[in-house]
């Protein structure tokens, strides 16, 4: 209806961030297995439902998994497909030797900001660095952790919509500080974990050839596999670096040395 | 009486907060059950008492109860309902960021401003937010524990009234933090537990056809239920983005995923 | 004689704060039984050693018990039956969000204030508060907790003499602190224990018929009562909120809700 | 000799603080038995020494006892035998409301000021709250304790004398702090714990008649008496305030709800 | 090919650092061994990866260790062996003194300085010292952690490539505060365990005279040894101020004294 | 030969600090027994090492031992002996009451002025008062402490030497703190501890007659004795300002009071 093509036909206040949000994703995503096609269909029903609900104008997800699964690259994708006026990322990166007060001040800016469109996207990358998170104590920065459960529950101004993809690679610490409570949903990214998306992986980065993609396939048969698609690409590049001849054995070495190939 | 009516007959020395305070009840109040009339009319004997008790010109009243229960929605209805001259929400989204020092001025900005008028309200909203409380360590804001402590009791200056109402989803906390004997009343707030409380609250959302209210009915039957209204909300909304035919199906299974439902 | 005389004849410096004081007696004192009395004897007594005694020109006295027993009241009265040129109370009410300097501060102040009078009587309200105190951790202000110890022990400059009133309902935080050993006295506060006590203060407060008061005669008669002076004024103004008839199992309802009243 | 002569016949540099040390022993040295004049003895012998050896110019002394035993009288009276040009005295009295850092510039203060003289006393009274001590944590400044530690033990420069004197009712606390090192010699003091000694003590204070001062006899002979003198003081006070019939029974309830006295 | 030629002839953006690093390796790297050999060509092939590969253009290395196996120096060793216009070592020395925040900005400022070329390599030397890490508590700065923690996965901007060679002699530190997962490879320094390696190494130093180099070789035969090559130079120089018959047993003591020498 | 010969040949760069250090040996070094000639030795051949190595120009040694054993006269003295152009002394008496920022500033400038001479000696005293240590907690400044771990292992700049004499009454703090691994070598001091010690000491303080000296001789003799060198001068002149008689037995008191003297 009328009123529904206007409140969608929605103009970036801002400025649209896309182009920064793709830096996140600059390997791509390899369509390495099922896994990686629910996430992104996950989260494009939220979106949906963000564009589309009355009752929900926010909706808060935390896509969650081992270092490494690629939770950044796919919550910068999903933002992406969503196709927001408003897009921005909320990374640790931009805040390097920041003092809490400063965090929590970027924090609320970029919320403040999408709140000014009438659709719109904040990734909040890797809590845990967001909070300073340390194991020994444990120590983190309170300021910013109340701040994140303020902002993550609070309802946009009226008219206004928010989509908030959270990620981490430590659901329990988030559990011990009561945080996962104020998630609308959930979404779990896996490591590669079969020999089928091993290949898919490898395929996809365009690093060996055909005989050596079918030794690949022997060396890992019946083996327990378990890697980091981020892990998986540094390994490839370091087999690269050897002989032509070694370059097989040396990523399986290297996989071994890595724990992620157990008999 | 004479003078009874001149005291009433208050004006708001600040503007009535009634529109600010509205905003907490975005979804409205869907009367699922007998626990809301019940917290509504619990609200409103102790709005009458601050009114016409002379040795009482302070009440302080802890809302508690579950995550998403309609605390502060139900704060604000009650403060509404009260139709006092001054009504003010002291919320942790506007502190968003702020370091204990700068809480504790804006709270007590609050009831100073409260105190000004003849007959006021102040909602405290989310107590463990105004704290900044982290289960770990535990940590708090010892200045704005204090800061409450003094101000739940404080009597205001002769002649002023004042309904203070707190919210909180941790009354074990407050109790650990010796914070519960400083009110005078206590209210609890419930989540929906049976399948007619559901079946209303559905209806009060206008969400489903009658055929599907029937699924549902069935769906539940026997089952033990327990869902925050707020929750149920989302849950809602979500199963509303699927196919016709699924979505009562997709409603129970996300009931059952939240652990909302259960045989 | 003569030099007595002229001692007793003092000035205030800074004005007479009775009224203030007043403030904090603000429903009256209501002699529901022995134990008012003998606190006020008691208070008197003190009073009357710092006044003619030349060796202890400092008395500190402790008067503690729980809460809502009456004690801010009860400091204040005795403070205006001494009839000292210089009263004055330090308050948590009046240092709401100070930080442990400000705090000092201002608890300094009043003692400089009535250092420079004669004869002068400090009540410091509520030493939990002034401390910051916090049960988990515990927390307090020590800075505050260090002004008090040499404060409450200082012998006041020669030919001035001063009586300090302190209130407190933790006396176990307080031996935990070794502060107990600062005063010079002690004066517990109660509770009202008897079924004649609660009649008594029930007819202090004018608030039921001759009916109803035998009604809760009978109500109680038998039962272990024990309720705060504080608490008991709250629940008669609840209970009075009700429709005539049912005004006095209200009541009995309150009390035994509050736990002040069993079997 | 001659160099002796010269050496002692100081002149103070900024002044004799006599004066305001004599505050300190406002109510006089009782004699109320040997443990009084031995401590008064120990004292001369120490200021003895500072005076003639060449190779002890520091000597720090620690004078400790239970809480109002009269060692900061004691410290003071030594103080004052010792007839040196410079006195003065560190009391957390003149630092109340200090920080940790204000503190030790004044401490530092009083003894860069003794340097300057030739023979100089500082008493150091009551370290632990110059050490801002609470038995909860525990907690101390550790930079006033820093400071001590280090001032304690530095030889004043070369021609300078001094002698500390250091009173504290903790000496197991100092222990935990590894502070008693720092001290040369450490002189106690004691409670009175006789008849005799109380009969000598009432008598230093003129407060009974002499019938009085037999029935006082009567009523602790065979009894256990523990008493600080300043407690007695207050105690003595107290019951003079009573009929003239009564202060002795008076006394003697008041010495056994102290504790002071048991079968 | 050209692109790859191109993207090679890179020139520093702020003068090459070469010299600053080679003072860091001021005692030469004396080849006392395989695993010396292969230390340095673990770097080279690293510091190829980095030039070569498209897909990780950030590499960041641990070299840990025992005090003393000589890892600043060799980290130096391959920082200069790489041959990068960009070379910059981040190093405690620089920070005596500073407090976490200016740490931070100083380790910040020297990675932003590395983005700026086209092939950086920055050393993170002693992270425990650079993390101001104290095993009583522990304590250590969560300032400078955090900003680690992100700066060692922080991928340069598009087209700039870094090797980060980091330094430690506490892996279980590293551990513990789950900072070894940041790298993607790990480097092991090690102690002279053998006979022979002392004998390299004491060749490498030209501290002894054939004949002595003779007697070493016995006393040693047999026994355990496990000595740091920079405690060793320290010994052979005390060895070398005692007479000249004296310097093998002298040696050997020292050895023994140090624990690095058993039967 | 002539490059030796000038290196040598060193000047002052800030002025010889030579006076200043002698203040720390006020009562000369006695030399009581054989320890105490060790203990010089050893320091003269580390500083013979430092003038001539060229592979060790920073050598840092831990002089540690009781309380009183002389630590920091025996410290001034190898210094002095050393004949180094550039002498300092880094002493807590001259920090007192600085906040660590400070005390790290006046550290660091010491080694900066000594880094300006060819060959200096910097006395770091008392470590664990540079520290602040305290054991309650423990508390200590990890500021400080972290500096010192840096600047005791930084090689000086091209050409320049250092010796660094650090003293310490902790081992055992400094080991947990993981500090005695900076030191290149660990000089222990003794307290005396048998009867001809303590009348080598004695002698060398020409306290006692003839006479006097044979009644000590007998009256320790069998006895366990264990006596720091620097409490003993204490005793003997708290022994001396008694009569001529009594002043061997009140020594032999002193001593066995101080748990120095045991049967
Ligand atoms: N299917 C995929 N899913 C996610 N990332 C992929 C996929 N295929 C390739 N990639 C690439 O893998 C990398 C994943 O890294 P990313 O930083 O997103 O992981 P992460 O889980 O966020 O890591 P960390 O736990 O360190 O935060 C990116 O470079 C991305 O382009
Ligand atoms: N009967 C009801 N009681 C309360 N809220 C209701 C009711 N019916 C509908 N609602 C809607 O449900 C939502 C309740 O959310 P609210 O924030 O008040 O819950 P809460 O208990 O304060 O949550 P939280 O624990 O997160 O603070 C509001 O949007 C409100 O409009
Ligand atoms: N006999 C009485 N003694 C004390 N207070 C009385 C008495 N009779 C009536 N009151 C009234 O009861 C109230 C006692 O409250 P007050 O604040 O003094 O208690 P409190 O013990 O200080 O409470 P809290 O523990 O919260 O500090 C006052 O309003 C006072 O006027
Ligand atoms: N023989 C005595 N020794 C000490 N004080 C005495 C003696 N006789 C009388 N006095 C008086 O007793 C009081 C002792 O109080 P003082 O403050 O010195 O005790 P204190 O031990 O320092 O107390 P606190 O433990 O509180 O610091 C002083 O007023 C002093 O004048
Ligand atoms: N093969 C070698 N490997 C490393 N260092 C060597 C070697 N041969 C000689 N050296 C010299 O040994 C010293 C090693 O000291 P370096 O400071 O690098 O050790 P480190 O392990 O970093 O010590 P720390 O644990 O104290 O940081 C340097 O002076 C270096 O020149
Ligand atoms: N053989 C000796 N060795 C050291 N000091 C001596 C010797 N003979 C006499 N002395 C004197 O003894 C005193 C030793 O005191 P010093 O402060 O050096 O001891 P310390 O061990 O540093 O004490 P602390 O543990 O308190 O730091 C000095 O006054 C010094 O002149
Ligand atoms: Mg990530
Ligand atoms: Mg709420
Ligand atoms: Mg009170
Ligand atoms: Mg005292
Ligand atoms: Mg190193
Ligand atoms: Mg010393």
């Amino acid at each position: 209806d009328f009123m529904n093509a206007l409140e969608n036909d929605v103009k970036p206040a801002f400025g649209t961030s896309a182009t920064e949000v793709s830096a996140y994703v600059a390997n791509g995503i390899i369509p390495w297995g099922a896994p990686v096609a629910r996430i992104l269909e996950d989260g494009e029903l939220l979106a949906k439902q963000v564009k589309e609900s009355e009752r929900t104008p926010l909706v808060a997800v935390l896509l969650e998994g081992p270092p490494g699964s690629g939770k950044t690259a796919l919550a910068a994708q999903i933002a992406k497909n969503s196709d927001f006026p408003f897009l921005k990322i909320c990374s640790p990166e931009n805040m390097i030797g920041f003092h809490e007060s400063a965090k929590c001040q970027q924090i609320k800016k970029i919320f403040d900001d999408a709140y000014k469109s009438q659709l719109s996207c904040v990734i909040v990358d890797d809590i845990e660095r967001l909070l300073d998170y340390a194991p020994i104590g444990p120590r983190f920065s309170n300021l910013v952790l109340q701040a994140l459960l303020v902002l993550l529950k609070k309802v946009p101004p009226h008219g206004r919509k928010l989509l908030v993809i959270a990620t981490s690679s430590r659901r329990d610490v988030l559990q011990d500080l009561e945080m996962t409570n104020v998630f609308n949903a959930r979404i779990h990214a896996y490591n590669l974990s079969t020999g089928e998306q091993l290949l898919a992986a490898l395929d996809g980065m365009d690093a060996f050839t055909k005989k050596e993609m079918e030794d690949i396939t022997k060396a890992v048969d019946g083996k327990r596999l378990c890697i980091a698609i981020k892990k998986l690409q540094v390994l490839v590049e370091m087999a690269r670096q050897t002989e032509e001849g070694e370059r097989v054995p040396k990523l399986i070495t290297l996989l071994q040395e890595e724990g992620g190939l157990e008999d």
